[in-house]
């Protein structure tokens, strides 16, 4: 078999892994040819490709990153080459396409895939917010960061009898505030999912403060919003270029918070640290696997379709479905914390 | 609510998780009064315990080992008191018992169930093995630890060209051998559900050094076994007090390949570094879920039953059917990796 | 003996190490009597002190915080204390003070000990920027955690094609930029010793991509200002509460250099991670060093000292003279690596 | 100018850091060429190198191990080509040869540079043994990898109520024991530079557990020795290929203490995971300023001669004088903790 791999869209611990993966599985245990096309689907439009054998591959399991590059989606050229799916189909002259991303990557992938192009998808998000899916790489390790984050910011806001507020990704979806906040012990935990009082966070900071717990540790995942009415709505600022700058909710919290509260508050935004890096021993097992699954399911003629975690196993699941609707935090996993507000 | 809690069994990261999330679901949430028996069932037995408040758990979430305390079953004395059921009971006065422990602990729980005390059980093994639960935590903690020696014995393995072989937990199951190894890219992966051919792990090696790859790790569960007449059996030596001591299957292994191959070969014996220390985001979340839906399961009157994780939730399960069978690696996991030999 | 021990401003990763170090070798090895004053200077002024036995500093070597508390310093109470230096001395009745902090904490220390105080300082600062050592705790952990940082931001800056500037702590002395700047391979450092050329930074970027490497990772410490002119100056901005709030050298040079080389550019604030959690083993043992000498110093009566590492070994030093001077890059350090703009 | 560079002896985490140093120094920075030999002296010896450029070393400063290889010192294959010193010089033909090892092959380098070839070393050893610097670089990551493994192993001993024997590098010196030690907070310390009495340590253990503290943790230099006829001799044992092999000390001292206190006691062998994976930032720093040097002392034209750190400078130093004397560790170090024994 003829196949080609893409990594697409933002930056994700795992990556290298699932590119290796699918080397190990196609080239050396079943004989195939593997391609990996540059900087995503960019690379696949101008057939800017290498060969991928098992020592392109070699010692990039645990490196951040992706060898093969990624660049955001320019959905009109994908959609006009398909437009000519024939011509498209001819040029590429693949028995299959892994492309590796995110909901815009999937998206992507079924259209490839309605226009005949035979694709199996891996799904990548730091995130964790694809319903296909129990969970994906990349969101392990992002919580593992954020984690870190909060349990230093602990001390430390101890000693100087602070609040600080860490802002994580997230901005459709709290996964990463939900359970890098459960994991550090974060006394308020911000969602989108559900818009919070501000009056419940200072309330719940001040009785901390009442019975001598001098302080407080907030995580809140960006896309997090007051309930209306509840904070007064701020504007972006414009800097001296005459850009307007909005300033992040993280920043936003704290500023109102140590407003109300009459107490130092302090924002951490954590950024981009939680999309880098080495990946956790979790995430590069999932990339490993979802790798070799997704081989699997090209040499059984399974295309329209992307890997899948279904408690301990390894599935198949549409690719129409897998981006049909996000995957929010549900009211259950909320009631087992009372840290969300 | 009167809930007594208890840790039992070997070390486990994710313990003081658990005990700090009875306590604040229990008693902040929900009014109850939490005991915690000190030294495992043995305090149980002994009415050695003390009152668990919030300023009892502040700051253990992070921590590794149990502030309660632990000890190994001493199953006649427990046999004993449950003989006496209603005494016994009377004695404790407790609505609910949450003991947290592994498969020894789990079948004195059900023991305890059978006489009328209400039980509702925690799953604790570092090596995964219980069936009724999709994982444990503890398990991610040590698969990260183990993960994290490979990666630094692979760049000396290399630099020396050497066989190295690490020897991680796992008695009856290979659980953190086949993630560790994935994780770690292990050459050679050995579990006990599978018994190894020496000679196939040889020429896994010498196809290495061939191909100019000048090293190998090989990542071996302390409970593998070689396939019978392929390795020669070795007696225990004799230590200088008369003593017979097994040397483990990592340094046999090692030996044996040193032996075979002419090659350097060094094993490095993981041993209890896996059970101690902080644990991961992964593991405090699953904890932390754990000790609340065991409170739940304790108000809703839902005894005889241990909390379990079935894919994103915890659901309760039998006392009785999570220890009737060891939960091994399944051929398709095997299957997912030719590293398993 | 009976010796006071206090922590004043910032948190530093290693305060609690040298608290329980003055304890092992006070009380256990010297049968002396110690105890904890709360809150920094705050609670030696309002007696507010507890007794401190090796039970209380059991466990916290590898704790970050202070479990004495910190405060900012009040130099007028202070002052005002000393002005009575006979009544103050009676009321402490202390025949040795161990102050632990930085430049202001030594200062007011100089201050008490004029005041006929029998003080012993021992240096505490992340900056690393008091002359009479040659290193202090909390130093290390800072540019640790700044190089992981780095290290993770390297690889989403390569997979995004971007320019990842990190701001790091540092307001009068760049030591943590250089460091962090030098391990995590930063392409460019920029430092409060130097005033940077924007032109000169926006040419290196510009020669990277040129040369195919397509992205670059610039460590600013929070005090680097750019060369006058270079740069122009932009006022802070008024919040929705009407305070005028700064942004940081971070986000004004990535703001800058998107704005100048037409890339993408992305700040990260690493802020108060920098300062909490865990301390390194560099930082363990230094602390544990100082402490253990800062009790042998009262023993032998010299006061009016600081501890301080030179070389391999730890001096006294006089605390006049240690905070007489700033303790900056030299020239020397800045030559030897090529990133220093 | 060109420069070869080569890296000798075990593996130590910043080799690769060095290398990349020096080609970024001489061939960026000052227009020289380097090439690296390959397998240590063995290439130099059989004329076997590369060129390395600036893509060579790309992303190499965080990864252990070497990007040259190592090998074993042959030195009678080293003294017979030294013995035709011109012929060899002229095969050479380099400007400067810049080997980075331990004691072996800077006296190794010594002997290269009585033939006339113009040497500068770059020590390096993780056993900080060198006594003509304060610190060599690897001994910061080995003594990180040895505390961290103390931390974890704490908590676990805790739990069960054992004592833990932790055994770390250090054949004739006890740096990575005393700092390691220091750093966990170990209980006992036992080091090659005192020979232990057991009976002391049983002592400490013994009054530990009298005073409620139920576990110890012992750290042990692999080659610490008890004080003659404190414990009895252990002979080597045979194995089943006949082959005498000696246990450790730390197997040993655990055996020990069992039998005579009649509590569990467990060994827990760090070996190479000490000598392997990243570098920390203190030797990633280290490690860049060595080769930095190397590369100016070459063009000042200082043969000869070795890097050092000197406080906190970097100075040259005599190859002669270098491997004169081991550097162990002094008196007034042991006196810093009562835990050495």
């Amino acid at each position: 078999m003829r196949i080609g791999v893409l990594t697409a869209g933002g930056d994700c611990p795992g990556l290298n892994a699932v590119i290796r993966s699918v080397v190990h599985r196609a080239v050396v245990d079943r004989g195939d040819q593997v391609i990996g096309f540059e900087d995503g689907f960019k690379g696949l439009l101008e057939g800017r490709y290498r060969s991928l054998d098992i020592n392109e591959v070699s010692g990039i399991l645990a490196r951040g990153g992706t060898i093969l590059g990624s660049s955001r989606l320019e959905r009109h050229r994908l959609a006009e080459a398909c437009d000519n799916a024939e011509a498209f189909r001819h040029k590429l002259s693949l028995d299959a396409l892994i492309p590796i991303g995110g909901e815009g990557t999937l998206t992507a992938a079924s259209m490839l895939s309605a226009a005949g192009i035979p694709v199996v998808g891996v799904p990548k998000t730091i995130d964790n917010d694809i319903s296909a899916t129990d969970r994906t790489f990349g969101f392990d390790t992002a919580v593992g960061v954020a984690t870190e984050a909060i349990d230093r910011l602990k001390t430390t806001a101890e000693s100087h009898q602070r609040v600080m507020v860490v802002e994580v990704m997230g901005r459709h979806a709290g996964w990463i505030a939900l359970e890098a906040g459960m994991a550090g012990g974060a006394h308020g935990i911000c969602i989108p999912e559900r818009p919070f009082q501000i009056d419940d966070l200072c309330k719940m900071v001040e009785d901390r403060f009442a019975r001598g717990k001098k302080f407080a540790v907030i995580c809140v995942a960006e896309g997090a919003r007051p309930a209306e009415g509840s904070m007064p709505y701020e504007r972006g600022e414009i800097d001296s270029y005459g850009h307007e700058r909005f300033t992040g909710i993280g920043q936003r919290l704290a500023n109102e918070l140590e407003h109300r509260l009459g107490k130092e508050a302090r924002a951490m935004i954590l950024g981009h640290i939680q999309r880098g890096g080495t990946p956790t021993a979790y995430d590069r097992v999932l990339a490993t696997r979802f790798g070799w699954h997704a081989v699997e399911a090209a040499h059984r003629g399974e295309f329209g379709m992307m890997t899948a975690l279904r408690g301990t196993d390894i599935v198949m699941a549409p690719l129409a479905n897998a981006t049909a609707e996000l995957k929010r935090v549900p009211q259950n996993r909320m009631d087992e914390t009372e840290a969300v507000f």
